[in-house]
């Protein structure tokens, strides 16, 4: 068994790349730009540089490393590794494992960028040693990881696991999707944003008041920290926002009873402020009996989840494989 | 390998047994009264007696039966075969697997009754093939199960696959479990003969109008039979449940992204005029790639559901253990 693995974390703007051990260990990272303006060609031979930089620097040959995994924006084949569709990249059935083989000198796999970071919680993060691991990732969507007895659930075209698209209101707002009451759309960063400027534009008050009736950018970041100032409607805002996730939450729990689930993303930095309301909820609106083993818990993986898992996938593959 | 098995379905007024091969057949099946009132011993004792009855109608000896499964309300514990909580049959804390295992002459397993129909329409039913089966009850609640590749997927404690509850709408009605807006809450059999009450009650005509302002029972069977019948109100409340389970199976569809959901309960017997509207809902409210693969479906083993799935869970647990 070869002792090593790349883990590529592909992002809109930055693309992580790492070295990482059996154990979990991360031995190099670095991050760059994507430069997702200079076409998939482009960006996939940046992705091949990074595999090289890295794989050079921690002193790995193509013999030691099982392979590099690149943890893609989704959705896609993640057999075939193909990316169907990546808006925040420009990408439309990009035939990424395909255009990556020839320019590194390992096997090539594909997979989706919140199931990566999934992976690699239940691998050696949060929720090492679980049984059922369901992971959500809160950003400008939000994205959802199955992990069921140490192997990802995809679904039976690889288009499951769609956590942030479960209605929680068939009244509800409008979402992304085209559909109503998601929980993407009470919890996701604009989402939040969206909420926060509402409540102003009713009249009331807060620290951030001035900025949002000049029409300046009020993001999910500035009303977490302004809440932990003690803003009180941001405070409001983001246990409102805990008390929805909490609803989902209970939802998954009576849907997989799992033993984790784990939080993943900015929003998760409000910690407390956020986690506590979550918590309560959850345990208000899930069967008592799925709440014994249960822990709701924020990443342990953090930023390095994207990296770790993609890793954690490659190993996992090129057993597979062999 | 041995040839046959016993399946118990084990309800609240009747309890149905049989020998199954391991095609699926159904060689002898029987069904007596449960006698609840008597107690677990009695019902216990009354499951046994059914057991060697088909056993000696099929001609199987205890050395042809890979053992017999009971199919029972829950939650349960499907290892230790303790049933937790069964209401309609008045048990607590019930050992049902270690009462039952001194009567009879073959391996005893116990499991969800739900989990058992999910089951048995994966082997050799609705879904048979499937890579992922989400199956509803619809019935006085609803109930589900989960097969993922072959296998049940119970949840870390025996508690998950509880469908009926995921919220659909947090600020809908009260759900016998104490929340909102469950599914449950909106296309139960109780639920749908409250949703005509009120429709009734605020005005609406219906031919069931007498009896129900009359105050005499009017259930979901009466209902669809005049939906059937022409009845423009119960057609609707008929169609308006279709499309409450549409938006419930297009969650599970954007979680599981399974390739069968199966349908089974008395109000499957509606037909079209319940599954075209589900359908319709189903396609949109989740994502299209989801819908390719996707089959909605009526269960095909119906009343047989409990018997055959308790048989193939008997075969795939037996072989567990060997």
């Amino acid at each position: 068994m070869k002792p090593y693995a790349v883990g590529i974390d592909l992002g809109g703007t930055n693309t992580k790349g790492g070295v990482v051990g059996r154990d979990g260990s991360v031995l190099v990272k670095k991050s760059i730009k994507t430069e997702a303006g200079g076409g998939a060609d482009h960006v996939i031979g940046r992705i091949a540089e990074l595999v090289a930089d890295v794989a050079a620097a921690a002193a790995v040959g193509q013999n030691d490393a099982a392979g590099v995994c690149v943890g893609s924006p989704g959705p896609l084949d993640s057999r075939a590794g193909v990316v169907h569709e990546a808006p925040n990249l420009r990408w439309r059935g990009v035939r990424l494992a395909d255009m990556l083989r020839p320019l590194v000198a390992m096997p090539v796999f594909v997979e989706n960028d919140a199931n990566v970071a999934a992976f690699g919680e239940a691998w050696v993060g949060a929720a090492r040693n679980s049984k059922c691991t369901i992971l959500l990732t809160l950003g400008t969507g939000i994205g959802g990881g199955i992990v069921i007895n140490g192997e990802l659930w995809r679904g039976v075209t690889d288009t499951g696991a769609e956590l942030g698209h479960m209605t929680i209101n068939f009244q509800g707002p409008v979402c992304s999707c085209g559909n109503r009451g998601c929980i993407e759309a009470y919890a996701s960063a604009p989402a939040v944003a969206r909420r926060m400027k509402e409540a102003v534009e009713s009249g009331r008050q807060s620290c951030l008041k001035a900025q949002l009736l000049a029409g300046e950018e009020v993001d999910s970041k500035m009303i977490y920290q302004a809440a932990v100032g003690g803003d009180p409607l941001s405070k409001e805002i983001i246990e409102e926002t805990g008390q929805l996730l909490g609803i989902a939450v209970a939802n998954y729990v009576n849907i997989f009873n799992p033993d984790y689930v784990v939080l993943h993303g900015g929003l998760v930095n409000a910690g407390e402020a956020l986690l506590g309301p979550l918590r309560e909820e959850t345990k208000k609106w899930c069967f008592r009996a799925s709440q014994r083993n249960l822990r709701v818990v924020p990443s342990e993986l953090k930023g390095d989840a994207g990296i770790v898992g993609a890793a954690g996938c490659a190993f996992a593959r090129a057993e597979d494989n062999s």
